[in-house]
């Protein structure tokens, strides 16, 4: 399923490495703190579970969002 | 529907508006450039149109994406 990942995480290198982490898994980036691309349940639970390591005690908030293609063809964007 | 909005706008003045216009539409925010809230259809238009306005010819990202209950309960979240 397409499954979205958006992340504040103001220390730049824990930035970096859950960026890193995202391609990892073949998601890939549509702005600077968010990544898109196709995971199922065991792959969206396997990712969290190393984002979670990745972050550590440092502060910082990751939300993931699986969305149906249903739902996806009504996305809409304005790009500059 | 749930609605998500994401957006990456380097111009301090035009994302201050930006995040000021979805808050006027009721949506609240999630992280420091995501919103979510509930929109139909009319209202997502709408909303964008306005968007589109804000930014004018200036540098911008903004995606709307359209996300049903179904999806929205295999949400997974990391905070700190």
């Amino acid at each position: 399923m397409k499954t979205i990942l958006i992340y504040d995480i103001p220390d730049d290198k824990k930035r970096k490495k859950i960026a890193e982490a995202c391609k990892d898994y073949d998601l890939h980036r549509i702005q600077w703190s968010a990544f898109i691309g196709r995971l199922n349940r065991n792959l969206r639970e396997e990712l969290m579970l190393r984002l979670d390591k990745i972050l550590g005690e440092e502060e910082g908030d990751i939300k993931l969002f699986p969305i149906c293609n249903k739902d996806l063809k009504q996305k809409q964007e304005i790009k500059r």
